[in-house]
């Protein structure tokens, strides 16, 4: 079994600096002190420690499993190396402020240096991704006692960090959670309650685990306006910083996974004694909100996530077909003539596209995606920085979902050109497939995903992220057609944006009439749609910057990489987008086969 | 955890009862001895069997996959008792007449029967399959004095069989296999040579296996006219049945599988030593056409395999989702007001229908291929025995591959339904999902056969097989079309058949022209196209018995039955058959994004 290379230097490089203008930020004051040279070390950090820490236990991990036995938690010693490493290096805390102990870092070079992590062990980044996400949370939100008390372990490696949302009888509907906070005289709480599905909830990496936890103070209105946010520690944290008494959490037992197993997944009981000590985050009420702050950027980290599994699967695949012989051409006759690598047969080849298709597409989404949060925090201008985020905000949803369900259907894929190889666990394709079979539920359902982008996303603020996005479509397409080659396809995803258009103003015409449950019924469908679409402007993009590149004087193998990204945007306007016409015509009649379907008929 | 419900009785009386005529086999010379009564008492016997015998160790078989220890390969017990109930029930023999001892039970019989038994548990279910497929090559083509030897043993249970197909460094390409076979001076020969992926190619259910092993003879023609085909035994049989000498078979080792764990997955080394002994089955060169044989009947089973994890998915997320209480409606934003079961929210009923669609529409196609094959070896004309085998061999592409690509997708949906509970081992859901996904793989990968039905079935005997096939559907549609509720669904199929005629004309255009390799590239789509318009014509069949029924005066349990049924076609053909136009303008235009892809661009 070879190892599979963690995903492409050349199309990072195209990502962040032809397709993003990475190096523009160091423009902005905040990155005044750094360089090009600077941004390609960090990436180049990241990459060794994910060969060599991250990537060597990959399929150990998963044929290992942590296992519970009342105690303890038991895990292969190389994930604490890996945890070790990614410490060390300062990842945890290289997008905070100099100033605050940090490296200044922009958010899209960290995503661009996390992304090889990710590739070479998904299961392993659980924890150190988490961690980053928590403190995050208590940085913006928490008070500056807390904030002092709690992110310098969480900055040095002496505490990973959690976000505990899920209860066992609520799964998606937050506003559901039963989990209780009883104030005490001296300004602390006491938690009582269950949580489930809590990622990393346990394991043996650290002393300390600081969980966020959802939790309704006694008395709080119903549903999601009364749902607070508070700082839980697995063990109590002296003043000193030094570990105290334990805190009444506790693991009530593992979940097991049918891949990513070597994050933990646990059922916490918080209060089973006394209560657990909590601490109030910010205000009371309005924990949600701050929670939605480290979901957007996990749902962002899903997607890339997803995206690198995918990758990685391509990557593999990528690399039998050119050197597995197997058959001939349907055209060649002659039995006793040499057998083809499998590169040779055109399923095999659109299967290799449409992976490239999807994973590069994806990762061009999430990318994007960073390069607005990016901007939404450093960007010169006020309105600047607001338009970044409208479109940010607008976008989530396809962020999250698009490469969920394509990195999968990319693995799908890889998967079925190794043939048998691909089913077992001597070869890895099928650990990236179950592995990301994951990604279209956590952080939000697909379904979950389609009702937020259509009930709230799009008609949000008199639609502005959606004209704003429209807007910048419509300034690529013009622009391409005025190119050679990408042209048609700039004709192609003008008549998809025409139809994403008419397709919403009639879901929105059926929501403005009341029919709030038949408008909604097919909302999955339209975020496929709109997803589609999204992408689509996004090969275009790459399309153009390869058209004019390939105008230039090239070496060939710089001239390949464009050849291909052209080639990718081809396949995807010419057999993806166009299946969006069938799904517009579902959605603009309101077809109600499902909506209609009754329980006692099935 | 529950255990999920077999199948669904109440479908499958409809499938063998209403949809076809099984009753009128009846009627047949061969079936005379038989009654209904005797078809549903086999039914209640495989049923019974799959729930005490099978279903009962299905996790367990996952969990706890046999090892091998160099010596012997280990299993749960329950997979022994599984396979003695088997055995014992008669139902390795059932087929075969009276004077044979059999039971002469018809095909459709006993695939329904059967269907009990992989839904109970796939895996376990590979070895009597495997047994009697092995046998049934055997009784077709095998000398008196062979079949008087080996067949004894499989019909008793003392030996299981298997089909020893795949080497290492040949994958599907069959015409490149290397074992070899040397033939002795008393007629046997000597088998050299290393087989993979054999499945229950060893085990520890009986001291023998008989293997149906392909190599080529020394001096045989290249390619698929050299291949022969052979008993090897993993055990010598002495002439009066008893075991004698082990053969020079054995067993390199087992391979790991993602699922369908409990049916070994094996390399085979065959002639290490001295030669394994073998004996020539038929004539020389001829073996393959002999395999087709199994493999047709094995390419049922798996189709109808895949159908029936399908189902098992269907039934466990629809249990789930009538009981899992979660969130509210889009139009209810009362907080307080109580959590709705899942069913409710029009997503979840979107995937549950998808599912019936696919799983009922898989079963209907495969209970379709089994009346076909009944009725092309007992129909009481030779013309109507020569039609049946005519439209068998058309469709049996996607008789295997649309259940497989169908089946998978819903147990992805069902995995979903139940979001984290479908992702972890505590639920049987996320098995399904990693069992099914190897149908899509063996007896031969989905591009195999969309090269199988554009390059051979369709072209075949003058398109005898698609004309008579495209004549059938007419006949269904112009009936459907003086009906009520199904008329216009019959319309839109019409168009679909009008789509498959003229982008099939099309292709054929292009093969004609010489354009072999362009004209087979996207043969993939081909065969999704046409698999889409023949599930499309099963469900209209269906549709039109529920309108009938419906017209009829119901108890409202049998009301809501076939009101499922016109809702599941309403479905399939509003959402899932008009994909086809996308295809055929792909295919039409002999799109060639993927066959111009070159492997330097990746």
């Amino acid at each position: 079994m070879s190892t599979t290379p963690l995903l492409n230097d050349r199309d990072l490089e195209f990502l962040l600096y032809e397709f993003l203008d990475s190096e523009a930020l160091l423009e902005r004051p905040r990155y005044q002190e750094h360089s090009r040279e600077v941004f390609d070390a960090t990436l180049n950090t990241a990459k060794t420690i994910a060969e060599k820490y991250f990537a060597n236990h990959y399929a150990k991990g998963d044929a290992n499993e942590p296992s519970f036995d009342g105690e303890k938690v038991h895990m292969i010693p190389e994930t604490q190396d890996a945890w070790n490493a990614f410490v060390e290096a300062g990842f945890l805390a290289a997008h905070y402020d100099f100033d605050e102990g940090g490296m200044q870092m922009p958010e899209i070079v960290l995503r661009a240096a996390m992304s090889y992590i990710s590739a070479a062990n998904i299961a392993s980044t659980g924890y150190p991704f988490l961690t980053l996400g928590a403190a995050n949370l208590i940085h913006s939100f928490a008070s500056e006692e807390l904030k002092a008390k709690y992110l310098p372990l969480m900055m040095d490696g002496s505490a990973t960090g959690t976000m505990a949302l899920t209860e066992p009888n609520q799964g998606s509907a937050l506003a559901d959670i039963r989990s209780s906070a009883k104030p005490q005289a001296d300004g602390t709480y006491r938690i009582f309650g269950q949580k489930m599905y809590i990622s990393g909830g346990d394991h043996s990496l650290t002393d300390n685990i600081i969980h966020m936890v959802l939790a309704k103070i006694e008395g709080a209105p119903v549903g999601t306006k009364g749902i607070s946010l508070f700082i839980c520690p697995k063990v109590l944290v002296n003043d000193d910083g030094s570990l105290g008494q334990r805190n009444d959490v506790a693991l009530a037992g593992l979940l097991h996974k049918m891949g990513y197993r070597n994050t933990t997944s646990t059922v916490l009981n918080f209060g089973e004694k006394d209560g657990a000590v909590g601490y109030l985050v910010g205000e009371p009420h309005q924990g949600l909100g701050y929670m939605f702050q480290m979901m957007n950027e996990a749902r962002i980290g899903v997607g890339l996530g997803a995206a690198v599994l995918g990758y990685q699967g391509y990557n593999y695949s990528l690399d039998y077909a050119r050197n597995r012989p197997q058959g001939r051409l349907p055209s060649e006759k002659d039995p006793s003539s040499p057998q083809v690598n499998i590169i040779e047969h055109a399923d095999v080849r659109r299967m290799l596209l449409a992976q490239k298709a999807y994973v590069e597409g994806s990762m061009a989404l999430c990318f994007y995606a960073s390069s607005l949060f990016e901007d939404s925090n450093t960007a010169t201008t006020e309105e600047a920085r607001k338009q970044a985020f409208t479109l940010l905000d607008l976008i989530t949803p396809m962020v999250k979902s698009f490469p969920s369900k394509y990195g999968l259907a990319a693995n799908n894929h890889a998967l079925q050109i190794l043939g048998g190889s691909g089913y077992i666990r001597e070869y890895p394709v099928e650990q990236y497939y179950r592995d990301n079979r994951l990604n279209p539920i956590h952080e939000g359902t697909e379904a979950i995903h389609g009702l937020d982008l259509l009930g709230r996303k799009v008609p949000m603020g008199g639609m502005a992220g959606y004209q704003a996005l429209k807007a910048e479509m419509e300034t690529t397409i013009s622009e391409a057609k005025t190119m050679a080659t990408v042209a048609p396809w700039a004709e192609a995803l003008g008549e998809g944006m025409q139809t994403l258009d008419s397709t919403t103003m009639s879901l929105l015409g059926t929501l403005g009439k009341g029919e709030i449950d038949l408008g909604m019924a097919n909302a999955t469908v339209y975020l496929d749609l709109f997803g589609r679409v999204l992408v689509s402007w996004l090969w275009l993009k790459q399309a153009m910057i390869a058209e004019r590149a390939l105008n230039g004087d090239l070496h060939e193998q710089e001239a390949n990489f464009y050849r291909g990204k052209l080639q990718a945007a081809q396949y995807y306007i010419r057999w993806e987008l166009p299946e969006i016409n069938h799904q517009a015509d579902i959605l603009k009649a309101n077809d109600d086969s499902c909506f209609a379907m009754q329980d006692s008929w099935f």
